[in-house]
């Protein structure tokens, strides 16, 4: 669950931005007193995600409207399944209708890549996790849909846990600091709750990392066979996690190195919006 | 070109999203004197877009960093080509590298699909026009990628264009008014500069909708002979849009059979981002 | 009808400017359980505008109050009229009391001076229409008023059609390119929905101006004669709008001309205010 | 002079609201390079005000325009006068133009009015102020355009000075409390710095209202006679303000009775624009 | 009773401020459908205030938690006291807790300090008010403290009373201006129901300020000897404040002078937090 | 340092509270071209903190001020010691003077305080750390002036980090779950970043908290005998927090008992603003 007045807020902002003036068409067309039900039908499978969305945007452009749904967000649903069903003033739901669905439609397209990728490593004690790679504005729901689709969040912002990245590094060793010494003059200023990653890209950087006592490493872009080798060296001493080259064809294998977390920038960054559309009856 | 404070506010909410209280990283482990050069790379080829929205992220950070643009909106790059340089403080760099990646590979992204699809309609006079299934709260700038890929823009929104879609119609009819009598009198009531385009589903609807005196008649669904049969009819009394079952396969086809316009959702609900990296030297 | 949440912040804008910190004279003087009803009285005759306004005013302040209105946007009431009757509790009344006629007055002011325009062009095939001299931030009430007076919208904004006036064409023509060869290359890139209107100030403009193919030609500041003139130029190829020297002693006959739509700037520029009032019981 | 932040957010949203995403006529017509010159000229004479709004318009539009102002605030211009002269992009001046001109006039209509007012008082002690008839959102900027006009201002808002009216004292009255005792229970819990005004309708009322230790009385609708009258029984112990029945013939005598003050609605409630024009060269 | 849209806005960006995405630890452990009760139990003895806050707080969380004062502002509390049981589901109850508390525990500490205050000058003529020391956004509710507590409010910010300080006077005096002269022409310019407040640090300097007929004047740093002397020269021309070395053990002394109003700046720069807690059952 | 934009929204916040509409004072009795040099003093020692804050406050009222620090944040300063230079324009800084130090001072109140217990646990490995007990809206700046201090900032919201607390654990085993059981399930939904701190109130708590395996233990309101026992038992496997009954006189032998974190609830809760002033030349 979000929280509600974040989702309002951000279905307010899409209705505004859908008819800054009003629905010319409807008000001039459709007659105030038309009623009228509609479905939301999948036109394919998938995994739901945006109920919350769903029911703001029609609650918000008329209280009168009544939606019933007929999933809940993280389950999967057959081409072809009603979701919900939508009931209210004809103008009312012809207004949120491609509000609603552009919503839907785009998490539960996140839910349903994410769900594949969870398949992918059933069994395996790995993780999937989304990256900062979101769109604009939306990250508080796309995350909410990559947990809906069964995977994990990795950090929300810049602000809630510190990520060391090679261009980090560099900027340090510039200054001609060890890297030991620069991330535990860090974790000094640093609050104590506050979960340290640092991003390697050889195996050799691995120890120099974990003399300074952080939380998680992540091995990038390293083969399967230096995953198991830098797994086999930190040794319970981090989380690690894989990051680089996952798609759907390589995630199983990386997840049977014995990786904790596996984070995949394109659950978020690319996103094909499931085919989903409201029919009137 | 975008209003520059329409730019800038997203990219001011889009650093906030990221980044509530700061980067805890870079503020407790990068010196604030450490000064970087870094350039933005394409790892594919496509047609660029967000130049301006790359340039506020930056300066929006820290008005000291400095970006030189090697690229224009609109312009095709090769893969590994160099599209940017930015030299600034360490600090801001890494602050702005993913709001400004977010954006420059979304809108690079639109523009690039925009780009295959206009090519594929090179030599007939039809264009490709893009649709209101765009990301809630970016639709100025979706559609600015858009036209930066060669293509053209629909109505903005409900508010600036009248567009009768099977679902008003149905209302209208079950009121027992006739579509031509309808449309006339919604006509009555609008502004003089409302544009109206009416959406029908089989040709025999074509001669009560032309009866209004309309300007756009979109054809849903017809296949291309539908289509040359319906333009036939309509005989140049208004402009013909087709919809519905384009894609980069069809695409051609449908031009060729010499409608005005092809809207094409999938320009904006199925984005696929990009691959840019910011390579520091 | 106005969309509610659009009406709500204009009232709740209004409401903070007219009382930052409270309303000190009754919070210190009326019983908080002193219970009024007061009627809204015409102390003139006109037509009525503002009702979403009126009843937004009062339920802000508090939702306890009532208000039943005796009368509806765009109905005509002589002097003396009691247009509605609000009951609650005292100092609720008494707060919002200003904010809601400031906005009646002004709206009814508009919407009964559009009014006295429509009659006079009784019987002719012309329409009055505003114009962008509105008042900031007002626009959109604004533009109700006039309908609920029997007069229509022109364009809302820059953003939604296009008005090519005297200035545009000298900055065009100073670039070397001809009217029509300017028009269709504006054309072009604009999109298909947009509507084009194109101000003359002489009527050989018009040819060069209607071969561009273009929506709606205003003739500014002709002659009724010239207007006749211009009108057989035009013979349907386009919308003709009349501007300019406009009044009350001049509209009906500019109306007999046969122009389509007539544009009066001072149906908005110039308000006079209604005089209504709140009686208490 | 207002405050400089409070008169750009004015015009911001002013300049959104006439143009949501963009001034699509210049943008597709009028090339980026187009340099203009324009002055501001009246087409009548007046009082000119609204300095602040006119540079900030243009400014804001785009901080290469230069605004040279031939006149300040305050000041009387005749009808031909060159107000002030513009120069820069044509497309930036063309879509602040509208803008800057619906605030220039409505302000300066205001002063001129104003001016006349206190023209016909000169020699009197009294003064011409404003009263809360204005336009919902345009507070500050109409009680500076008062000023410019050499009126003053009364109260801000309900919440820095008492005001009490009719409507107060009968639902004090109504429960059983004397206006005098129910003055000095309400001075009791305000401010020392809160100035209290009192509104009588008869001669009567005003030794119990004095009696309560008030700063000003206001005389509601009494004739001239009346008015005479009741400054001799007030005798300096209040300000006396004078309301009700003010208009351009009435002020002259009504000032010459004595009073101190005198309040007229329709300084703002009825704004005649005074006619500016922008000329281009 | 403080606007409750006001308090509303303030105890919703202390909401987002306290949980910018979530309480991640509830959503995370306990049960949605837990449901508790807590009460609001007094560590210290002290005067409440903060009852909108408090019923805001939870409210704004959840509607469906109920909340049951057994005090109102302005009431005295003895420690081991239960203010209010609030009941309603786990999750939002935890949420809202801390900062209900940091609204209620600083107000009631003001209030409670007030009181102090207010008692020690008991049975004299004089006021305790507060002064533009006030937390940076709190002013408001700050304010509804001290009134909470039996003070009286000063002027609420620079724009709607003149309180004119030596810092005024030096910058006057420089222009070679008068003291007396100085404030005669302010008054000119001011609406006629500004307060006008002037500080004294000399004895010598009471009659030039009392000349220009003004309504309050500040007698800066007196000893208590000079507040005697003071009063006796204002002798009734004006209120009198006294104002700088006030504390509980110098105030009682102070109010026995004579002095009409005595201003705190402790009351709000330097607030205790009252000791409150929520007890679940 | 912190966000610059997060600064200036607060500074105009409270420049806009403490002055709606503009500063009467100064403007109708400052000459415009009053210009001034003023200094800020400390009216007690102390450690500084507010540097951004007072630097903005002058700049967002006038970019013609001009401010000189002669002291850091984090620096300790001697009564009397001049802190900063400011010239400018008489008005600027007569309106500005209040924001900044009620901003400085209440953040030097809390630096200073900070200080105090920092220098109690010299020589300890202790560190002392800030609660959620902030001032509403301030929370950023507030632990800014904790770390100006010396102190460390615990987590920022209930969004970045896990605390659970008595209340947390009662709703748990009222389900019918064991501590252990409860916390592992919440791990398995958190991302791996996030920091879990677990509340006991009783050392038999310890070993099935620890089980869970969390990142930090709280050993809420312990003796200093129960604390050296619960470090013994918790043996490096976890961070360990002291909370509870910690003041100035109690603090260091609570620090030499070896527990990491010491968190002070009064550290913002209530704070003494520092007595620093603004003297004009």
């Amino acid at each position: 669950m979000t929280d509600q007045r974040t989702i309002d807020k951000l279905v307010i902002a899409a209705l505004e931005e859908d008819a800054p003036w009003g629905d010319i068409t409807s008000e001039n067309l459709v007659p105030e007193i038309a009623f009228v039900r509609a479905h939301l039908v999948a036109r394919e499978s998938g995994v739901f995600s945006g109920q919350q969305l769903l029911e703001s945007a029609f609650r918000l452009v008329d209280p009168e409207t009544r939606i019933e749904l007929h999933i809940s967000d993280g389950e999967f649903f057959e081409s072809g399944a009603v979701l919900a069903t939508i009931t209210g003033p004809a103008r009312a739901i012809l207004r949120a209708e491609r509000i609603a669905l552009n919503f839907a439609q785009r998490m539960s397209g996140i839910a349903t890549l994410t769900a594949r990728y969870v398949e992918e490593i059933q069994g395996t004690g790995a993780r999937i996790v989304d990256t900062r790679k979101t769109t604009p504005g939306l990250r508080i729901i796309e995350r909410q849909a990559v947990r809906d689709g069964g995977g994990h969040n990795h950090r929300t912002s810049l602000s809630d846990a510190v990520m060391v990245k090679d261009n980090h590094l560099a900027a340090v060793l510039a200054q001609g600091l060890g890297i030991t010494e620069a991330l535990l003059q860090m974790k000094q200023q640093l609050p104590h709750t506050t979960h340290i990653e640092v991003e390697v890209d050889r195996i050799d950087q691995i120890e120099a990392v974990l003399a300074a006592g952080i939380g998680t490493i992540m091995l990038d872009n390293f083969t399967n066979d230096e995953l198991r080798e830098g797994i086999r060296i930190v040794n319970g001493r981090a989380i690690v996690e894989a990051s680089g080259g996952v798609n759907l064809d390589t995630v199983a294998e990386i997840a049977r190195t014995g990786v904790d977390v596996i984070s995949v920038g394109a659950l978020t960054h690319s996103v094909r919006a499931l085919d989903l559309g409201l029919d009137f009856e």
